[in-house]
């Protein structure tokens, strides 16, 4: 299983409003093959949302990208965004509520 | 909800022997409020694990460090860690398989 660990930064105030984009894009992703999606605030840094995903592979989550809803919700997010970005992929090796 | 995302090194070659511990300690933690919990090897650093957590709280998740299952899985990995860790809380708002 591939995880993703990452986290963005918003434009002051933008937090919520981003989080919210992000929620409302979930519905489709179980059905391509995301096991787990977690969206979180920082709480020491007001700006910074921390993601936490995982998937069945890399292929599922590349090919996920291209959903419309996730394109539309990245499409929506970017503008609110500083392009500060940390990212560290994973193997996913077990857990809680994981196959 | 209360979020952890960390990491832990182990001594060269343990990773496996420690993943495979914490993988074992997980049965008691959904009684005790969690709601997640990933269990990763690092791609890109042969001795790193990362984990990453929801708690129903954060005091669910202070709780759950005494639990016999987890006190007994972090003596026994103790020893094959080098000390090095990484650690964010974060306030987890929403995601797949959440409440």
């Amino acid at each position: 299983m591939y995880g993703y660990i990452g986290s963005m930064r918003t434009s002051p105030g933008k937090r919520e409003e981003v989080i919210a984009h992000l929620l409302k894009s979930l519905d489709g992703l179980p059905a391509a093959g995301c096991l787990s999606y977690v969206v979180s605030e920082c709480p020491d840094d007001d700006d910074r949302i921390w993601v936490t995903e995982v998937w069945e592979s890399a292929e599922h989550h590349a090919a996920s990208l291209q959903l419309p809803e996730t394109r539309a919700a990245i499409a929506t997010a970017m503008p609110l965004l500083t392009g500060e970005f940390t990212r560290q992929e994973t193997r996913v090796v077990g857990g809680l509520g994981l196959p």
